[in-house]
């Protein structure tokens, strides 16, 4: 049997699933995309258990990806804000988005909707803008909206509570 | 502790984690993509255990991800190749890509180029032709090539030398 020739130094995936590529880091990047920041929301939300959340949260912020602040002294809370490293993981996401709509869709529809910023359009699974046409790069340039297919958990209606 | 209220039911993003949010699934259709399709060509080229590999294929075949095909008889030998519903994840693993070129690179550059079809441009990490201005909205439209960054272990250079 040959060693692997091919490993995580040398492929843009690899690198990149070594810092994301796990399930729970997807989704509360999902949910921090959405505007849950705070720990103890992320948790509830995610149904995760607390060492586990404490551990990703953790890896996320020594990959650059999320920034830790204090939002409390005594005790101590902290919130989780992406960076522009996390935020240029936006691409990652909608991507798995638009395949999950395609073909991993409940029922009810689509359980996120995204918005061409301004424009008001709405932003299909190929990142175009179905009215004016413009493809989006960032996250800057649109907002996440609740779906046909959004339930009273979604991290949308979450967020939402938590201001 | 509430309960978990956003479960994998209503989530397309967790819907298409449920079906590839594994490391080793997005790396065994990286290199479906790069054209590596036999079980044992897979297995050398990733390092990993073959029951393992075996998991992950059937896992993908059952999800309709992957078509498995025979290509040989005694002893019976197949070949894995993506299903329309695969060739969809592609902006995934593009995205991916495009992240670790950016954030994750090896010192040497991007391992792997996009280029256009038939234009021959170099597509970005934004999906867009840096020559004729294109949105490259499916993978039918590019062809993968070996960067800068290539080593000889390059699944690109793997699959030229099993044809």
């Amino acid at each position: 049997m040959l060693k692997r020739t091919y490993d995580n130094q040398v492929c843009s995936i690899a690198g990149a699933l070594e810092l994301v590529g796990e399930r729970w880091s997807l989704l509360i990047l999902r949910d921090v995309f959405l505007g849950i920041h705070r720990f103890d929301d992320l948790q509830r939300g995610l149904g995760v258990a607390r060492n586990i959340l404490r551990d990703r949260l953790n890896l996320l912020v020594g990959a650059g990806v999320l920034e830790r602040r204090a939002y409390q002294q005594r005790p101590e809370r902290f919130e989780y804000v992406l960076t522009q490293k996390g935020r240029d993981l936006w691409p990652v996401l909608h991507s798995l988005m638009a395949w999950g709509d395609k073909h991993a869709q409940p029922p009810a529809g689509a359980p996120t909707l995204v918005e061409h910023r301004g424009c008001g359009g709405h932003v299909d699974g190929e990142r175009r803008c179905e009215k004016c046409g413009a493809f989006v790069i960032s996250v800057d340039e649109v907002t996440a909206r609740p779906g046909p297919g959004a339930v009273p958990g979604h991290p949308l209606l979450r967020a939402a509570a938590t201001r």
